[in-house]
């Protein structure tokens, strides 16, 4: 018998998608941040992210409007991931009977401030019944602006591999909350994360970005799905992390350093991508100008090996994984 | 304190979308089978359905591609209610890492054979770690042909209230299943239910048919939705339920009747609909041709009083309740 546990999320989502059919209108399919459909004259991009009660999230720790905003704001990341605008959110919801309608309402509000801001209204879904727990399911529709959107599959060998912002906080932030550490902004990155919807689309239009992600499971990890779908290898130095002071400080009376976490932090909902070793410097000083954010040069592709190195060697943690 | 119990599904649906937000292309936002936007010069229709282990459906008693059927037969029956065509599905999945993954393959065989027969792909979705038990959410995105769509609350006093094909059926088939007796063609009404697209497409086409919704929850509640929304009642008699010889011989040897599975029996994914009371029996008679299928007139809307009567009286089971 072979479980999830052995064969982990890809390997499960490459022996199911397999039989899962297409169409002429389906340009990506299963693999990517977002799904890519042609509709009419316009291109749309498609995800779902589910979040479980005691998996992706413990409730009466934060407000329920913060776990709302943060189960939305995973789905709106996944279309910034690629250069997409977020236009609808249909979410789908169980709960048991006895729970407290008001502690679901602010889930719900929390969810539909995350769409509003991000430019999206919730259009629908389903509210059901569940034997124990909270489970929300957030799909979003996007459009790709132009018709342009931007893959996992298209680094090339010699592309520099960067980072926005603040990779790292979010996990400190959740590590902050579980020691009851006063750590108020890393705190608030891991329960009110901002997707980076006009990074992304602002990412996309430069035709130097050749491919992108969204850091959901860490950079480590991330970084090796662009690999996988790209063929290639990525070289990072752990010198080239940015300090962060904030981050810094935390880590001071921490027992993980900063590059622990910038490497291995999950839900950051940052975005990392590949982009052309000879316009990099003139495209990222551009970007910072624009949106007042740092954005890191952690590495650089290879088609000379696979997968990720850190100073040289393979990683010892590559971040969540989901069935461990 | 207040819970999803004291309000139902349907007080909660009403406290939480005040604060959705909209878009100008939102034409129908929560509240029907599906929400319907306009994307360019193309108007789509989507809709989500959740089902969760031991709320939903339970594991070992039917084939898993049994069960990931029905799973994604509940949303295409949402875009079916509509008069709309299932383009897209998004999955999102959750299980345990213990969980055997030839049984969750072959649940994703059975919702990608359902979207298949559907003229639907399986696009994309989330996979991740449950805690407890399985959960898929099915999203699907249709379209409506030629820009038509039906919704719940076109309903007009007279219209006659109809139900296609066999409802009734689904629900005696998970009793006899309960029951370990033999009645291969009602267990299979309730796990390998038929969503009916063509029919609903073809409805959608006629002008006598002013409302729609399929019928999941029951004939009881479903009609009870489309006089809701409508702004109506509806009449209905027992003696118009049509005699299922299949149902029939069942209920020979069940404390319920053929009454009690037609009018309060979930799960049917029949659709149910208003038809002009001067045009229905033409319309109706070419759909019985066209589908080798029966429709039952059951009854006939009022202006006169809201909600369901049947023979006279408000029934005493209205089906499936949520948080019951």
């Amino acid at each position: 018998m072979t479980t999830l546990h052995d064969v982990g999320e890809f390997g499960f989502i490459e022996r199911i998608t397999k039989h899962f059919g297409t169409r002429p209108d389906v340009l990506v399919g299963p693999g990517d941040d977002s799904a890519v459909v042609r509709v009419g004259d316009r291109i749309l991009l498609v995800t779902c992210d589910l979040a479980m009660e005691d998996v992706h999230f413990r409730r009466g720790v934060v407000p329920a409007e913060d776990l709302g905003w943060k189960a939305a704001a995973a789905g709106l990341s996944d279309i910034a991931a690629m250069g997409g605008a977020p236009l609808f959110l249909a979410v789908s919801l169980a709960a048991p009977g006895a729970t407290e309608t008001e502690e679901l309402a602010a889930f719900c509000d929390g969810m539909a401030k995350a769409a509003a801001e991000a430019g999206a209204a919730v259009i629908g879904g389903d509210v059901t019944g569940s034997s124990d727990g909270v489970v929300a399911d957030v799909m979003v529709i996007g459009e790709a602006p132009g018709g342009r959107y931007v893959s996992r599959n298209g680094a090339q060998s010699g592309d520099m591999f960067a980072v926005t912002g603040w990779p790292g906080r979010s996990a400190a932030g959740l590590d902050a909350q579980e020691k009851g550490i006063d750590a108020a902004a890393l705190i608030r990155a891991h329960y009110h994360p901002q997707p980076r919807i006009l990074e992304g689309q602002w990412l996309c239009r430069e035709d130097a970005v050749h491919a992108m992600i969204d850091v959901s499971d860490g950079v480590v990890q991330d970084a090796g799905h662009l690999c996988e779908r790209s063929g290639l290898g990525v070289a990072m130095t752990s010198a080239s992390v940015a300090v962060d002071p904030v981050l810094a400080d935390f880590c001071a009376h921490s027992d993980k350093s900063l590059q622990d976490y910038v490497f291995t932090g999950g839900e950051a909902y940052e975005l990392a991508f590949a982009i052309d070793r000879d316009r990099f410097g003139e495209v990222l000083d551009a970007f910072r100008s624009e949106f007042k954010l740092p954005v890191t040069v952690l590495g650089q592709f290879s088609d000379e090996f696979q997968g990720v190195m850190i100073d040289g060697a393979r990683p010892a943690d590559i971040g969540y994984e989901h069935f461990a």
